[in-house]
């Protein structure tokens, strides 16, 4: 089953869209970073997130990129398409476009400039009229990217108003509390069951856990310890869980600055060898030297940390 | 009866701050502001709002103000003092001194940061708690200064919840259509009524008594045409109220430019005798050469306009 | 000559763009559009704007309404094309498309998220770099709209800097002072001269015009209203210009209000015959039975005031 | 010598204020918590600043608290006192009252709701020239809380204007680059010295300090682990120094979330003897059961892992 639904778990890793140093999107390298996700062990993947800079790609680009993207996991792991965007036309046809070609689900953000909760019911009200019933969505509530806040009552006035929303990407922040509201809301006894996956970089990847996510949905650039961490913590080793974490805290510190932050992610999964240029689209950052020697500071350090950990003990991180 | 009530109406003027070349509040002005203002024909008037440049005084000169400003009114209107802070103890402890005084009511914005609808609830739960049922409450509804937005249902809940909030300062802008709602949702029949009044500068005046606001509360330096365009709209002559406002509505706009607008509208009170200096609070706007002749431009046209008006009719403009 | 520069002015009309109420572009009613607003006088037509619904248009959508619009205009006034996009690839692929379809230049505001004046310089250093010399470009200072604010100095800089900078499309707010200190950093003696216009719905064109600007780039429903006050004014005839504009006021007010100001203003276009549907794309606003009541009762008023200055007076208004 | 000046360096702790239960400043508590800050070894103490509720006290409060505090540091170490202020005579009347009682020195933050460069300036010339030459200033930079954005060149025009401007609290997130161009620009040699102290609750310390930091100047409810890192890194040994960073950086994300943040601070420096009550002034976030627990386990593990390294190694951490 390739669909996403409320029992859906596990890291959906968020992906990068790997362009050429001139801009195109590499071709080649969408090929090599799916296989990259797929052998770290993510149980799916999310594209043309915010992270994925869907709003610098043209809508032509968006569906040929879903289509290639999609075609070449092959039914694997689900794929999760991004479809914000500030046109709700464009926001359905690309939507439509991908289940076509054999998406997961969609994931919609509410629109930039809803300012009340009636204004976000409105618009996911005309999202869902629109999308129709069978097509799975992920409420993305990342205020921080958005501008736009929703509170717990009105977002399960969603949920029980529209039955194909069926997972809440939870990166408010701070949202510790707010996850754990809509977990205890959502378990399947208190009212429907969602999946709930965690963004925000994954900082606070133990504590969501504890909280009562399902996982995380985020984009850190050494997948294989957001699934260690998860596997681990379902396995009722939550302590360990959180051991292996810690020992990447400094990275998933480093990568969550946003802006730079994602120019970083796109060298490391070039030094790992996932993509071939870590080029980010114009407006975007770039590293210079310092940034560089930073970056070989703190990679150091976790290899070191890796090694006497793995000398140390049987840690799978 | 000089407090406020859900039947209270007509124009509450908003009230600038006198203060000297020096910066001292001027309390020889804030007396000949007063008379001003009552002459006029006001049927409040509401002090230490954001045009009254509250969050420049210090607690001590709150009080001090907010006493004399009462004791020189003498009951002859109501005064609603403003007593928004960005902590609850200070605005607890500003409101009970200024319903000691004699003060008709208080007015309560969302603290800045307050983000979800459930936040805004949460916070008015502690105001009104602390508050206690006997004070009036007027809640001001301004997102362009406060960065917090609340959708009808949030505010009627509140409506329900404290019968002691029997006022709606509308400022939303755009917001006809929610004005509009909350009149209809507390009209005395489907709810409980409250007062309307409205704010904007009064840019929406007449718009906004066809949409059901009991009246204006705003600071335009020309008080008597807030209270002519009242008076004559609810006495049936919707058409002459509007040409009353239209005769002014260039100078209402120049006003309305955030900012500067207030020195603009302690410039115009200065002219007309109602403060002896037009100064704001550092930091705040200061009229160069410039702004002065557009400003005479503006009057000398106003004036030519009501001569002429005077000559031709019987307006009482 | 089809293309903006230094010395252009005169009203450049904010084009809307025509939908049928299924949503599609309405190209019957781009035709008469173009039609309409070239019998009004304008001096030249902006599209993809803002008010244009720009960011709700599919790339492939604004490349072909650009060609088509520009193609009906048919060089009888200069078009200035939107180009404002999230991604830098995005701008300039437009811009080269729309300059070969015979473009006057095209209009660029500073992406949303830009933080400090060094970001802007350096956003617009890459804008101008990927543009190249010959695309006359026109600054849009919006901060209400783009949330990003520059200073006059750091606007100047880039005028020294890009020669291909013509104009500057004024509408911070309030921002009187700002025109004017542009104006007299720009006028051919003191520094390279640029065309200023200004935007804000027109709120204050009759101020904004003592001040220094050479126009309007709004989008009022009667394009004539605004040329005629350009036309007056620069005519020498300054309070007579401000007459006619006071006329009409307090429709300006009515349209300015951000949102549902665009439906206003499509019903308005509607009704006088320029397009067919008054259709907004989602998410976006509707008039109801309250609104459009509203409107008529303005459009009464107006309409009234204007036969009694036909009957009174010469104003061409 | 207790004035800062460009050389000073180390870890200046940003106070809490402490409240009683009933939201009183707890004097007592006060004193307790000036004698852990020092005894754990701060090079200075900020009071007042955002995160010590400055915003909720009355200005009475303030200096009540201001000359209690400094009193009992006694001169031990240097008092910075925030006067960061919505009133520029506010602010003055604080900063003069403040070194009359022997403070250090003052932090300023842009006053919310400046929006260009050329406004930060003005508002620092006004700020400047009130203060006068003799109050040492540290300029805080933390748009994320005042929402104003300073771009590098326009700061160290401000350097160049006002020799009294002596340090610069670094705290715009991310900024890591920001910091670095500062610190060269302001070494002693290219520029003037200015001090340079990192906020952001330490996230990112150990990189601030690589990039030329001279310290940290935040609230850590473990102000040893912060002088430790200094003292470690500025020995030379710069991998030690982030080796016991690491063990705490766990706690140092957990304590960074905004708003709830502070709470869990205030509960750690309760249950360490600190401070006797761990209130927050209203409104402000509480700590829940679900909260406190999972704090429990934060500590514990710390706990564990500072026992495991003092076993392992002679590390003072």
């Amino acid at each position: 089953m390739t669909q996403i639904g409320p029992e859906t778990n596990g890291v959906f890793i968020i992906s990068v869209t790997p362009f050429t140093d001139q801009g195109e999107i590499d071709w080649a390298s969408v090929d090599s970073l799916v296989e990259f996700y797929i052998v770290k062990g993510v149980s799916g993947i999310t594209i043309l997130g915010m992270m994925g800079e869907a709003h610098k790609l043209a809508e032509t680009e968006s569906v040929a990129f879903a289509k290639h993207f999609i075609e070449r996991v092959a039914g694997r792991v689900p794929v999760i398409v991004g479809v914000s965007n500030p046109g709700l036309d464009s926001l359905v046809h690309l939507a439509k476009r991908a289940m076509d070609f054999g998406a997961g689900g969609v994931m919609v953000a509410p629109a930039a400039g809803l300012k009340t909760e009636v204004q976000i019911r409105d618009y996911f009200a005309a999202v869902f009229k629109r999308l129709g019933p069978t097509v799975p969505v992920c409420f993305q509530d990342y205020p921080l990217g958005t501008g736009v806040n929703i509170s717990v009552p009105t977002f399960l006035q969603l949920v029980d108003d529209y039955p194909s929303l069926v997972m809440f990407k939870h990166e408010d922040w701070p949202g510790l509390k707010k996850l754990q509201q809509v977990r205890r809301a959502c378990d399947g006894q208190a009212g429907r069951r969602i999946s709930i996956l965690c963004g925000n970089g994954g900082l606070y990847l133990p504590q969501e856990l504890h909280r009562g996510a399902d996982g995380a949905m985020t984009g850190f650039a050494y997948p294989e310890m957001l699934v260690s961490v998860c596997t681990t913590f379902f396995a009722g080793r939550s302590d360990e869980a959180e051991d292996i974490f810690d020992i990447y805290l400094p990275l998933v510190r480093h990568e969550q600055q946003i802006g730079i932050g994602l120019a970083i992610r796109k060298e490391i999964l070039r030094r790992r060898g996932a993509i071939r240029s870590a080029a980010v689209r114009m407006p975007g950052p770039r590293l210079d030297k310092d940034d560089l020697e930073e970056l070989d500071r703190l990679l150091q350090r976790l290899e070191r940390r890796l090694t006497a950990i793995r000398g140390r003990s049987g840690i799978a991180a």
